[in-house]
Parts: C-alpha cells; structure tokens; sequence
C-alpha cells in the first residue's frame, strides 16, 4: 500500500498517518519526494485496509500495490488451470464452443437445436431454464421442465449442459440437471447467489457484469471459489460503453489482461455482446483471435418465432459456417475445436 | 413501433415484414419516404414484440414508441405519487434527510449515531445490516443482530429505519424490523429479489444500478410493483463512467428525467456517489438544485476506524452543516426538510 | 514515482529496472512487501519518464505521485484565483451568468436577445459566430460579420462579450472583438488551437472535452497557461456515458474535484449538457449546488426557428425564473449574482 | 423523421407540430397508436431539420431515419471502396500492415526501424513528425526535419508513408512528403482541420475519436469526402470507457457496424488501444477476426529509449513472430497479406 500525502500537509498530519499505520499492526517507509511525501506500507495483506487510512486530513490518494484476490490469482497458482466439465476441457489450448438456444422455449425446439449444434461441432449445450429479463412482463423461462428437457437433450447428444441459475434458492436443484452454472451478467454481483453457487462445488460459468471492471470480475471469482468451487470459467459479453451500433460493446482487450493476472480460462459471448446476427461472426473470430479459451453461441432455426433474442441468434447455416472458419483460424493459431483427452488434467 | 426498412430492401422482404406484423396481430402503416420505407405498427402493447420483427433481412432498425413500463409511468397516473414511511413523506415537496452509518458495526455506535443525525434533523435513519462487499474476506454486516439494534435505534430515537435487503430468502425477516426495504445498486436487476421484497408490500428504496439506463430503472420498479410494492423511491447513487476523480459519477440528469416519465419519488446518495468526504456536501446539494425529494448520507463520529466506507462519511460537525445550509436552499427552492402533516397523503 | 513489480519478476530485472532508475538521473527506493516489490522514485520532475520503466520486463505498473500539471495546480498557487473579463468575476464568491443564443444568426436576433438577458442579470453575452458543428451540411455560423453583431450587441448593452475560435488562423481576428475566447468541447485537445490562442493572452473559458479525465483537462489548461494564457476559466458540459435520457452527462462531481487540484474557477453549461429545456434549470441549480462559479447558458426567443440547438434553448421568461430562483439560492450558500467591485482582483 | 408525441398532448399542440412539419415543406402523416400519436414525416433530407421539431410542447422524441451523411454511405455507393495508396490497396481482400516508430526520433531510428519492419512484410511506413501530446511540455515531434527523414526512409525501403498532420496550416507542407494524411483521435472533430485535409485529395487515415459513435464517425469522413477527399480509411484505436486493464477499449464491433453501412474501408490500431506490448498480439488478431481490412502497429528495437509510447511498441522478434501468425490467419480467412495488382481498382 503506498500512502500519497498533499504537498501542503503538516507535520501532525504527517504524523497521525504513520501512527494509524502502526495501530493497523504494519509499518510506515516515508518516501519523501520533491513536492511531497509518499508513505510505504508493508505487512498488509490486502484488504479492506485501505479504508482505514483514506479519510485521514492530509492524504491525497492511498494506492493498493497487493491484490485483494488470492484463489483466482496467477500470484497463488502459477500455471493455467485446466477445467474439466464432463471431459470437456476449458483452457487447454482448445476452442470450447457452446452453442444453442438463449432459452428453452419447448421441448422439440431443445431436442432439435441440440442435435443440430451437437452434428456440426459444438462440445457443449447451452440453453436458459430460468431467464432474467428486464422486463416483469416478458418470458421467464420453463423452470424445472425446462431443466428436463435439458437433461433430456444431454442423454439424447453426449453434450454437457450449462444453464442459468438466478435464484440462490434454486441452486440445488438446478445441480441436478446441468453439468456447469452459469452465473449471468446482471448477477455478477449477487454475493448471495455467488455463495449458494459455490458451495455445490460444480464448474461455473461467470458472465463478467455489465460495467465491470477486471479487479470486480476477479473478486467475484474469490466468492466462488472462496465458497467451494475449484473450477470457474469468466465469459466476457460485452460491456455498456456510449456506443449504440451494438449491443454492447465487446471487450476483448479483458483477454489478455485477464490471463495475465489469473490461471483460469475465459471464454467469449459473441452473441449478447452484438445483439444483431451479422455481427455474431466477426465478433466470435474477434474474440478468438484475442485467446479466448470458447465461445458461447446462441443457435436457434426459427429465431423469427424466438421468445428470447431471436435477432442475435444464428441461423443452423451460419453456425456450420462459423464452425468451418473456426477450425482454420484454431489451426492457424496451433489450437483445436476439440478437447484433448482425459489426462493430466484437474477434475473440478 | 417503428420498423425501419433498408433502402436496398427487396419488395419480398417488405411483405414478410408486413405479414408478419399481421401474423402478430397488429396493423402496419407504410411511410415511404425519399431513400427508404418506414412501417408504423399500431396495436402492439408495448412489451417485447420487437424482437419478433428485429431480425427479418431487410430490416434496419425496429424503435419502440410504446414505454415498456405502465405501474411506474406517468401516463398511468400523471398525479405524484406521495410514499409515506411511517409518517415520513418522500415528494410531497419537501427534502428528506435520511442519515446513518453505512453499516451497524455494534450497538453503541448505531444508537449514538442515530440520536446524533436525529438531533441535527434527520427525519429517517439509515443502517445495514447486511452489506454487500466486493470482497469476500470483507465485513459482511451483523445480520439479525443488525436488525435488532437499529429497531431498538428507531424506539430510541423516533426514526423509521431504511436497510438493505441481499437475500430474497431473507426478505421476510428483514421486513419484520425495518419501514423500508433497500435494494441496493448491485441487485437492481437481481429480479429474483425484486419479486420478493415486491411481495412484501412495504415501501422500497431502490437504488439505480451502476450502469442502468433509464428504462431499465423503470423496469426494475416495474417488477416491484406487478409484484406488490405500492411505495417506491428509487436512489440515484452515481453511475460509473471513465471519470476518476469520484468513486462513481453522479448522474443529476436523471432527476428531471424520472420526474418527467414517472410519478415516483427520487432521492439522492451523495457519499456513495462521491467516495469522499470532501465532496459529499456539493454532491448533496446539487442533488437538491436538481429537484430531488431527499438525500441518503452516510455520518460517522469515527470514521477512521468505521468497518466500511469510512472515507465517505460525514463527521457531526459536518452534517450539521450541511443540515444547515440544506434547510437556506430547501426555502429557496419553496420546499421545507420537514415532513407534511399526514392528510391527504397515500399511504403504503 | 512509484513501480510495482511482479510477484515472480527475477533479480535481473529488478536490478535493470534499478538501473534504468539511475540512467535517467532518479533515486530507488525499494520497499519490500509480503508478495512483490515496489520501488519508489524520487528526483523525477513528473512529466513523462515513467514510460521509460513502464515496459520493461517485471514490471506490472508505474504509478505517477507528482502531477504532471504545475501553472494549473493548486500546489503551485495555493489561493483561489479571481478571472477579471472587463470587470465581470469569476471566482469571487459570486455566481457569474453568461447568457445568449447558441449562435450568432443575424443582426436583429443577436441584438434582441442580447438585451433581453441584459435586461435579465446577465453579466456577459455568449453567441457563436463559427461554430463546430457536426455535419458539414449544417450552418457553420456567420464568421466575422456576426464578430461584428457581437461586438455591436456589447456597445448596445454593456455586457463583455465570450465566442468561440475553431480555426488557430482565425484566433487574433477573433481576438479584436472578443473579450474573452471560447475553446469548443471538440478542440479541448486540439493543442494547435490551445498554443495559438494562449499566445493572445485574453482571458479563455475552455470548455471540458467530451471524455476528458480530470488531469487531460488541466493539462489542456497548461498547454494555454506555459504559451501565454494567466486567466482560464474551465466549463463543464456535460460528458459522455451510456445513458440516453440527456444530450450529455453533465458531471457536477469534477467541480469539487477541480476545486481540490486548482486554483482556476469552473463555471457549467446546462444547456448543452441536457439538450432539452425541461432540464436546463435543474442542472443549473444542480451546478450552482456544487460549487460552480457562474452559468453559461442558451436563451432564445424564438427557439422553433433557432438554426442551432433550439430544443435546448430557454425562452425570455423561463430565463426570468431561473435568475430569480438563482438569486435565492445564491444568498443560502452566501454567495451573489453580481460581480464584486475591482479592488484586489487579478487582471488578466 | 419519426415525431413522437406526448400521451397528453393536447389538439392544439399536436395541430402546431402539423404546421411546422408543412411550413418546413415536408408531409406529415399521422400514426395513431394505444396510447399516443406518432407522426411520419416524409421530404426531408436527412439534415437537421430535426432541432426545428425537437422543442414544440408535446413533442417527446424525433427519430432520425434517414442517415446525415451520404458520401460515405453504402446507400450512395453498395459496393466496396478500393483505397489505392501508391499501390498499396485496402479494402481488396487483403490485410494491410503499417507499421513504423510512434514517433519519427532521429533519422538513423527512423532508417533502421522502417528497413526492419520492410523486411518483416510491412506495407507501409508509419511515424509522426508533428506528436499531439497531452502534456505541453512533451516531445512534440521534430516538424519539418521528420518529415524529410521519412521521405528518405520511404526511397531507401519503398514503402508509402503515413503521417499526422495536427495544424491545418501545415497540411500542403505534409502533404509534401506524405502519401497518405492521418487525422489523429483528438482531432477527430477538428472540422477546420478536416476541411483542409479533405481539400488536398490525398488519401486520409482518419482515426475514430476516443468517443465518437458511428454516425459521428462518419459524419467526420463527410467533412472530409465533402471538401475534396476521394479515399478514406478508418482506423478504430479503442475507445475511453471505465475499463481500466486496458489503456483504452478495442471496440471491434465497429468493424461489421461500419462495413454494414459504409463503402470504405476500415483497420485497426492494436498499440494505441492496448498501451502494453503484452496485448498487442491478441488485439491485432482479434481486429483481423473482426474484419479489419489492415493494420496500424508501433514497432520499436529500443523501445526502453523511446522518446513516445515505448511500452506499446512492439520488438522486431515480437513483430516478425506477429506478421507469421497473421499470414497463416490471413489464409484461413481466404485474404492475404499482400496487395493485389493494381487493375481495376479505383486510384485515389
């Protein structure tokens, strides 16, 4: 922590500073600079502590140097981790995709979009039970028959399952069916839904929050994995910016930064992220060429009748035309569609 | 609504646009117009039609007309709406201080807290007891033990007490000790939350989300009250932007907004907002210039050593101070910081 | 100057990044912590050398103590300076009114309205005779004969007169008339424009660029301030974020801030913040209530007709009403609408 | 244009919008919806008539259809716009790579570096002669004598150069030297500028502003198209947003945005938006995905020294590892790194 004292503070201001320090249990290294001082501070771990000293008269600014996640950090655990979701695997070397429909709507639409994107590539399913919509009025999904039709879809395609989990209540339940939870963007900050989440201790998918920033996204992880789980996936879906020709805007400038700072994979979400179907592609290829670990797709072969985000889904045409670019573009990047085979690999 | 055509869009694409309206049971209206052609629809309600004609190929653009909101829209009750909290009336032209810690960290701080801000003229107190972190190795709030201390504030000083809710399984219970439920900026759109406290019918404090549009701010009150809530304030606490020099950007431009689209009250939070103890005057009282019906302040009598957010918090001397010049604006505006006599006004 | 290095940065660099310290004539000060070194640096003149570490291997930031602006900094000058623009104050404990049309469109216009918020309390007239607009196909404003319309309407009325230059070339033409020039939100950072028409030395009310930070804005200040400029005055109109319920985000949080940093007084346009006239006396007051030092704000008279920016205009009487409840509101904070006499003021 | 009217609005403020539609010579065409009227407006030419509407009483909204610039659209020109610089295409199939120092520093620098990334596979030279730098005490370019360097440097290596102009008063003298003009992200709405650039005809990069929307985008290449310029590409270096792992935000959803409606090309800037030389890798590759038809990288072989944006800068082993990965992406995307001959392609 470096303490950054005003040009014109006193010497009691001065003082109070380094003695607060010290009752906080840490130690105080003035650095005197040519304006003003600048005060070191060794032996906190991290936290909150900032606060403590942020109020004080005569301090401009407190810097954190230490990072306030540990689970999530490369920091604690050097090499990349490896996330097995009923042996697909996330973060090595591959491109996951998963694909489907934004929401369970029926059960032949389910059925019939899961084998279409299971016969064309995709290594996992996705698809909505439950659907947090900004409007009351609006679909909010099959519930526990939609988490069947699920269930269903798996036995009838091999492909694992990721779904939506919005009430910390319905957690358990949702444990049952799916194979990974996904926690969604306007959750992202849910702390009571993160803890429930984790304490089942199955693979999670963490969409990044709207206007999140990198160290926000990382402390939602630490609730996860502080609570139980071993295996998180962030899914970046673009972020509120000024700009309107999009949905959101994409950002994959997280990619990097967030591989440089944690060992977990992340994936992109190129579909909520546009908005609009001519966009979906580019922004995939986009995200992939960032190193994005997946993609996370939204599949639907009559999005004019979709209940949910029709627009933005692709049609089954499309998605086998995006499969066929991608599995160029992984081999121009030395990865691969599929998942590499069991060994070596951490179980969550 | 409004579907925009492309200028290049073939006539087959113009009749699936206008069967399709049909098909939704609606009438299209074409505009031709010097590039391209407009289709007003008429007959829709306003709710998520959209979708269903956004990804037509030809198709541009589709511009809702029709607000998506009816409980909290102006049109459906042009009158203000007066929510009175135990006696306390929130935009019945007047400016209420509600005041407090930002959480209850023991009993003798909240109960020496709440007389203080009430002897300066605090009409409501503020507490919680259950604190959303961003951290999870941050104090998480006292839980029940917080409820019971700030009740036993309100026997002791009169004050109707306003604290957060984070859990919907928690809801009933906080209700058994609070007047007003919080939903704070990070569960606005937890529509899971929403649906709970809306059930339990008292008056809600909604905090706008940090990058929650306007709409979305009325869909969120939307669930609230198609759930139950009769009585809502929303809370404008800041917005993130690129800016830096303040923890968050208070967006004053959404008080005449709101003003303009719905007949609910809108409060200001002045110390979330700016992050500093420095700002939280100016921020209060430019949140007053804008037309808001009262204020959330944090007030602490040691913030150096406060569990949260202490660099925030108004010291008593400052709080009086700005009680004092409050009252010199709210009588230059012609509204008074106290609350009207309870004729005539609608009770929650 | 302080470096963080990476928890796993090896010796090597540390001792490269040491070195690199020395090379450009710096003290190191390492400050060892639990898990990573950083490195504090002193003798720096806090301009631009910190991209001369920032890339080196093992380093995860630079962090700048000493603020790269000094003629603009509070540092250097610790007490308020007071801009004098032919007699009118900024920054006097006064609120100064500038008040006019959006554009200079023609003689009689210019000449009407200019009474009109003379007759009002307005202290100066704004108007633009070149005016930055968006499209080339819109009115690109009247050039030197509405120089002259401005320069007449000040003879008529008394009040001194503030006008935009876009063109460097343009700026000594429009020095003859003006008394003080306007740099537009578009040229913030065009610092061609900033060295030209800091060379003049009139006074200059810069206008705060669309997504300037704090310090891009103060260093726009000190491209005028070291080329000649003593008397600046910075406005806030309004920045750019994701909402869409106002023109701008007007961002009443940076006149606290500035305050902090500076010496120089900020004044807010509300016009061009909200972009419509319901919401111009709100963010008035808004501004008024956070410290602003003076208004600068659009009257029309015929605003349907106006050529620019009629929607945002206030007409005569709404003008009546806000100098009335600002004269209210002036006494409550102690302050007046009327510039205080010379004695003592610093001539620009 | 759309006229969005009040649910209250009375008969006669609806028959005084009627009026001003026709005194404007346009027709109105009256959509009666649920709850309010919304009137077509049909004649107009996409300019500002909007602003004469915007303000009447019982006007809530005016929507745009038709698009305000036209040079630049697809509407005006459906098929894709080849920009020819001294052989070098963009916007052919091809991927463009312009890479050179930040700034031009010394003439050996510049020499060596545009040898090194000719032989790397460049197409064109990059450099700055004249530097927009936010600090006024900054290096701000070597003028003149930079630019003569890049001559030389374009005789000894072939290849085309770009170059900022900041001062339209110096537009012929770059225009000496220069093959293509760049208009810098500040400078994005520095209309005098872009009036003086467009009149000189040669080709233009004009890079997107920190937070310029689409149609402000385009509005800018208006200005420029509209004086004189036949051949502008654009150039998205990130946006200012609050992320804060980034130096700015890569918006790669604006490549298929601005492709969908305009006919020119447009490339990405990976350095300047990523500001680390660990993310311009991904970033060049995720624009490429995206769509971009080129380029603009910061190469540096002593970048520890550099007197500009050293931590961007790519190394040449960096570089050369850069233009390997992208010719094997290139070929998966079915383009090349080259460019193709010059038949038939329109010369600027």
């Amino acid at each position: 922590m470096l303490v950054i004292m005003d040009p014109r503070a006193t010497e009691a201001e001065i003082a109070r500073v380094k003695e607060r320090i010290k009752e906080l249990g840490y130690q105080a290294h003035p650095i005197p600079g040519a304006n003003q001082l600048a005060i070191g501070v060794t032996g906190n771990q991290g936290t909150e502590d900032r606060i403590y000293l942020e109020g004080l008269p005569g301090v401009v600014q407190v810097i954190r140097v230490t990072k306030p996640y540990k689970l999530a950090s490369r920091d604690t655990k050097p090499e990349n981790t490896i996330v097995d979701v009923r042996g697909v695997k996330f973060g090595a070397g591959n491109i996951v995709m998963i694909a489907g429909p934004c929401a369970v709507e029926s059960r032949e639409q389910t059925l019939r979009i899961a084998q279409l994107v299971a016969d064309r590539g995709a290594l996992m399913l996705r698809g909505g039970a439950y659907k947090p919509r900004t409007s009351p009025y609006a679909f909010q999904g099959m519930g526990e028959q939609g988490l069947e039709i699920l269930a269903e879809a798996r036995e009838k395609t091999g492909l694992p399952v990721v779904t939506e989990v919005v009430d910390p209540a319905d957690a358990p339940l949702v444990a049952q069916y799916a194979d990974m939870l996904q926690i969604g963007t306007r959750n992202m900050q849910n702390f009571t839904l993160l803890k429930e989440v984790g304490k089942l201790g199955l693979p999670v998918l963490m969409k990044r929050g709207m206007s999140a920033n990198l160290d926000e996204t990382l402390m939602s992880i630490e609730y996860l994995m502080s609570h139980g789980s071993k295996a998180v996936v962030v899914c970046e879906r673009g972020v509120r910016t000024f700009g309107n020709h999009s949905r959101n805007t994409l950002d994959v400038s997280i990619i990097p930064a967030f591989k440089r700072v944690s060992h977990l994979p992340i994936i992109v979400d190129p579909s909520h992220a546009g908005g609009h179907r001519y966009s979906v592609v580019p922004l995939a290829l986009a995200g992939v060429g960032a190193g994005a670990d997946g993609l996370l797709v939204d599949v639907h072969d009559d999005p004019d009748h979709a209940l949910v985000d029709g627009p933005q889904a692709l049609l089954p045409d499309d998605f086998k035309e995006l499969m066929a670019v991608l599995g160029r573009i992984a081999e121009a990047l030395g990865k691969s569609l599929g998942s590499p085979p069991a060994v070596d690999s951490e179980r969550s």
